[in-house]
């Protein structure tokens, strides 16, 4: 059994290109080289104790059977409160669905918002997995190039042009992966508007919410309640492989919403849930305060550090820890820069291809998700390699 | 923002019945009513203490971040160990890709192999969300009807006759759900054969593998190597709602399926693969094995008291922890019955309408999943509900 028996959406869902680069560093550290890891997009930071505490007891008391599909009430409770407590807005409790991370909200939206053959609009650059969510349910991702110009997120003048009948839904994140960079309150309301009139869904991702080092936070909800979010318990709650995050949605589509969870997950994780819903508790979030500290601390280090080196921000990341670097000026291949660095100087870092293909080779992804000190030997070794 | 903007695929996939049940338990028992339940799908076992406190130590130690998309390679080997030490038989741990559950498993099998208009066979009565995995991906799920002259469980002349241009694969489980039954390894090698010779794929759903009550269990695996086998550390593990399964795969398929687990889910629970290591030390293997005698000596007295009272079992149950009741002398609404049954008498029950629509009003799902005391309270009830 070969090729003929693989499904034709196959050819179009492609692996990580990074994941190739990250069995070459196991490799090297395996051999006994040292390699500091630009590439992790996850935080360095495990859940803090008391949400660790609160999984282990829940296991404890075998806490561990199926949960219903939309999650335990109480979890979704606290998250209706947290959109309170921090947003100021009143979200029923219903609205929010718990997921198996965010990858488990993305899948739930597409099957219920996307037909066979419908478009959904995003950046490229964006998040990898976008388009093969889209693929899934054999819908068609449409890809628009971004740039800095606005600050690589789509205006609603760009999701006016791209526009077609077969237009369904456009999915921004805020703040962005790879770019780091946010939608204004304003120009999110735009694209929303812009959307509604067209008869589309806007969805935001907002996995990245709370890692943001000079605006205030904010939620796609404030500008309007019909609008999908994502979130999650991976990033700022350093949660990733506990595999939990939620989606607020429209009333009228948790029942839809609800129906799929059940068929095709049953349940998310119970552990991870009764964890979670200790997250929201206030030594927890003073503790993502200083994380988030943290990370702004790194990304100031670690910007004109690489500037210095020649690599350049045309447009300022100003969330999330990663700096997507316009590298241009120093070579015309990222996706060799990735491996030469590897190879010559022991630093990972994931090229730009992983992103799309707008101007890819002209960039590479930093995640400053390790810290300052080891980041700082990453720096002097790209210093020796463009010596 | 209402129907027009459900995907159609919605329309033909629909939430389990028995949901709308359980809502009415709940309702009844916070009023103080006691109820019985033999709905639950799951054990009423948790993770035995040592995998329970493996799964503490991973969180301790801070192994709670995204894990490599097929599961960690321990616990691949792990399992590969398990297929050579319970059915002597040689499995690259390459092969084995662990998933959120078998409902990953499912997703991604279907994601892998399956194309939009493609046909998947599959039985009635059966698995509810086995059509809606096929639904996902826009295939076409084809039921066919099956009763107790086959053991409830396909042919191979059933495949050659459902067999069309469009039929990609054939899904089987054994023991299956609702019905308990396992197919044995000839009825299973001729489906192999037919589907082989008509160029198709044959997948194997051993979720409730060991949970077998007279024959010895096996694998699939052991009739070909060249089948698709799903299985879960759910079921027989007691792991529900950690939410870990794997997938066996012929290797052409495994970098395939890693793709598209990296896409969709990113990594399982890491938490809960650490956990599952440790559920194949001979410390854990014993307590399932008392597991599988406390099961089997639940059956023993279920069957016998629910045919006293005029329900009938024409195929023997061998497996899982679910009898399949045709209860066509005492109604011929089983859906009905489930609700009086619960009203009236504190009793939760499936109605076969969750499984099928193949004489699904004649028939009503009971799950062992309590212990005999309360099962015995539980055929008191309904004993009286029939005077
Ligand atoms: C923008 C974005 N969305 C979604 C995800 C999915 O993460 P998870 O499934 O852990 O929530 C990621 C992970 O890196 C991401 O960067
Ligand atoms: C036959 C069968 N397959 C698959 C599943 C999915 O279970 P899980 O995702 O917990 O492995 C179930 C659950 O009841 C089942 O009965």
């Amino acid at each position: 059994m070969t090729e003929q028996y693989i499904a034709r959406r196959m050819e179009r869902i492609a692996p990580f290109y990074v994941m190739d680069l990250l069995a070459k560093a196991k490799q090297l550290e395996a051999a006994g080289r040292s390699v500091v890891h630009m590439e992790v997009g996850q935080p360095d930071f495990a859940a803090p104790a008391p949400v660790a505490a609160a999984g282990k007891a829940a296991i404890d008391a075998g806490k561990t059977g199926y949960t219903p599909a939309t999650g335990i009430p109480e979890l979704r409770q606290a998250i209706a409160d947290h959109y309170r407590d921090r947003f100021g807005l009143a979200i029923d409790s219903h609205r929010i669905i718990v997921t198996p991370g965010s990858s488990g909200g993305l899948q739930l939206l597409m099957g219920v918002l996307i037909n066979p053959g419908q478009e959904v609009l995003m950046t490229d650059p964006g998040y990898p997995c976008n388009k093969n969510f889209v693929e899934f349910v054999s819908g068609v991702p449409v890809s628009v190039p971004v740039g800095p110009e606005t600050d690589y997120q789509l205006t609603a003048e760009m999701v006016r042009q791209a526009w077609t009948e077969r237009t369904r839904a456009v999915l921004v994140a805020s703040p962005a992966n790879p770019t780091g960079t946010v939608l204004s309150r304003d120009a999110l309301r735009e694209i929303y508007q812009v959307v509604r009139e067209r008869g589309g869904v806007l969805i935001v991702d907002e996995i990245y919410q709370g890692l943001i080092y000079e605006l205030e936070a904010f939620t796609a909800l404030d500008v309007a309640d019909d609008i999908f979010v994502l979130n999650s318990f991976s990033k700022y709650f350093g949660m990733t492989g506990w595999r939990l995050g939620w989606i607020v949605a429209p009333p009228f589509f948790v029942d839809p919403i609800d129906c799929l969870a059940q068929n095709i997950f049953l349940s998310c994780s119970a552990p991870a849930q009764y964890a979670a819903l200790r997250a929201f508790s206030d030594d927890c979030l003073a503790i993502f305060e200083q994380r988030r500290q943290e990370f702004r601390r790194r990304r100031d280090f670690l910007l004109p550090a690489l500037q210095e080196i020649g690599f350049s921000f045309p447009a300022v990341p100003q969330g999330a820890f990663y700096l997507y670097a316009d590298c241009s000026s120093l070579t015309d291949d990222s996706f060799r820069l990735a491996y030469d660095l590897l190879e010559k100087e022991g630093v990972a870092v994931t090229p730009g291809k992983d992103f799309g293909t707008n101007r890819a080779a002209q960039h590479i992804r930093f995640a400053y998700t390790t810290d300052v000190e080891r980041m700082n030997d990453g720096v002097e070794r790209i210093r020796r390699y463009f010596r």
